[in-house]
C-alpha cells in the first residue's frame, strides 16, 4: 500500500474476531450527490475478504446495495464459504452505524499470470479460447477530450479517476443523445495501475449511461467477472444500455487492456431515476 | 401448487425457526452425469426466500454454486437483510447433509404486471423506455426440430424443458460448430407457462453453450435480472459465449415472451471441464 487513493481507501483495519475488519470510507470517491460510489465499497468488501481466503485474485464478484453509504467509519464482516481446490467462495458485508450497507459475495481462484510465467496456471488453460468481440475504436487518449473536473466539483470521484472520450458526451452538453452507450479510455488518475480489485470499483465509476436518456439512476445489484490481470496502462471502456422498462434498466460494461485483452466484464441492475 | 413438476419440486416445507426450510430435491432436473441442475436450485432458494419478503416479484437473483446438488434432502435457511419501500433483499442458502451447495441473493420489488392493470405499478414506470435488440428470429415452433428426450436418457432434465431450434445443434451431431452461441424455443414440457420464479430454472436448463467448442463446464455464479412477467406460450432464447480463455467463460442468455418482450437476461461464470 502506498501512496495511491485506491490502496490508501479501500485499507482495512482487523478488528475483534477473524473476519471483522474496520474501513474508512473516504468521500474521495462520491458521485454526484455525495453518495460513497457503490464500486467502491464493494473493492473494499472484496479486498477484506481476500484477506481470508487462499487463492489470491477474485474472479466474480457480486454486490447488493442496500442503502446509500457516506463517508465515514464502517465495520465489514467477512466470512469464507468454502475454499476448495482451485475455488474459495465467501461474503463481505458492510455496515454503518449497525445497518447493513452493502452485502459482496465473490469467488477467488487463481488466473493465469503473464507475470508468472508459463508454469502458473488456472484450471483448464490449455483448453479453447475465444475471443468474439474487439476494444472500443478509439482515437489514442491523447488525441482524446476529457471531462473537466472542475465541471465536475460535487463528483470528487472524476478526480480519482481520469476519462477520455472522441467527444464530449452528448448530457453533459446539455443535449443528452438518447442513446445511452459509449466508448472511452479509463485510468485511475494518480498513476495507479489497474488491477483486479480496482476493476469492480472502475466499470461503477462511470456516470450513468441512461443519463443520454435525460433521467438518472441507483444500482441494485452489480456482478463483476474478472477474466485477467490487466496490463499497465490506459484502459479501453464500453458502457451499453439495451433496455430500460418499468423503471429499472441493466447497464454492461466491458474493459479491454492496453493489451488488447478483455480483463472484465459487469452487468448490474438499476432503477431509473428523475434527474 | 397444482401436479406441474416445477412446483412440486420446488416446495419448501417450514422446519423449526423462522426462515428455515426443508426442500426434497428431485432427479427430474438433472443434466448429463447426474448433478442436480443449479438454476432449479436457485429457483427453490429464491421460492423460500420469497416467503419471507413483502414484495411478490425477484426482480435480480445472483447465485454461487460451492458443490453440486444431489437429489435428496437438503435445508434452506433464508433471511431478509432488508425490506425497504420498493425493494427487499435478502439471501437463502441450501445446504445438504450439513455441506454448503448454494447461497442465493436476491432482490424483490414489484413488477408492472398488465394483468393487474394500470392501477398497480413499480416504480417510475412512467420514465423512458427502450429496447435495443429484438427477439430472436425463429421459425414457428411447428416448423422447429427438438432433440429427441430420448438421446438425453441421462439427462432428466431434458423431459421437463422443451426445446426447438431451427437445426438440431452441431454438439449434438456429432460435429461442434465452434460458435458458441444459439437461438432457440423452450417452454415447460408439462405445459406450465414460465414466471419470475422458473425463469432462473430455464435460463440454467440448456446445455452448455461450449459444447460447441468441444468442451463442456460448470457454472460458478449465475446472475439473472428478472425484467417482466412473462406471458403465457413459447420463450424465445439466446445464448452466448463470447469469451473463453484461461479456463473460465461466460455465458449470456436473453429471454423473450410470446408478447415480444425481454423478461430476462443472465451471465454465468463458468470454468471450462473436458468433456
Amino acid at each position: 500500500v502506498g501512496d495511491f487513493a485506491f490502496d490508501a481507501d479501500t485499507r482495512v483495519w482487523a478488528a475483534g474476531d477473524p473476519g471483522e475488519y474496520r474501513a474508512a470510507l473516504t468521500d474521495r470517491w462520491d458521485g454526484i450527490g455525495g453518495a460513497v460510489n457503490g464500486g467502491y465499497m464493494v473493492a473494499t468488501c472484496t479486498r477484506a475478504l481476500g484477506l481470508l481466503v487462499p487463492f489470491p485474485d477474485p474472479i466474480v464478484v457480486s454486490g447488493f446495495f442496500l442503502r446509500p453509504g457516506t463517508a465515514g467509519e464502517a465495520a465489514i464482516r467477512a466470512s469464507v464459504w468454502r475454499s476448495g481446490k482451485t475455488t474459495a467462495f465467501g461474503e463481505s458485508e458492510l455496515t454503518q452505524d449497525g445497518k447493513q450497507v452493502v452485502r459482496v459475495t465473490a469467488a477467488f481462484a487463481r488466473l493465469a499470470d503473464p507475470r508468472d510465467g508459463p508454469s502458473v496456471a488456472g484450471p483448464s488453460v490449455a483448453g479453447p479460447s475465444l475471443v468474439e468481440g474487439a476494444p472500443p475504436s478509439l482515437p489514442p487518449p491523447a488525441d482524446c477530450v476529457g471531462v473537466p473536473v472542475s465541471a465536475f466539483a460535487l463528483a470528487p470521484i472524476a478526480e480519482r479517476v481520469e476519462f477520455r472520450a472522441a467527444a464530449l458526451p452528448g448530457w453533459f452538453l446539455g443535449r443528452p443523445t438518447g442513446r445511452p452507450s459509449s466508448e472511452f479510455w479509463m485510468r485511475l488518475a494518480d498513476g495507479r495501475d489497474a488491477d483486479l480489485l480496482a476493476l469492480p470499483m472502475l466499470v461503477d465509476s462511470t456516470a450513468p449511461s441512461v443519463l443520454e436518456l435525460g433521467v438518472s439512476s441507483a444500482t441494485i445489484q452489480l456482478t463483476v467477472h474478472l477474466r485477467a490481470h490487466p496490463a499497465p496502462g490506459w484502459l479501453a471502456c464500453r458502457a451499453t444500455t439495451r433496455f430500460v422498462s418499468g423503471g429499472y434498466h441493466e447497464e454492461d460494461f466491458e474493459v479491454w487492456d492496453s493489451a488488447g485483452t478483455m480483463v472484465a466484464q459487469s452487468r448490474q441492475l438499476a432503477v431509473v431515476l428523475p434527474l
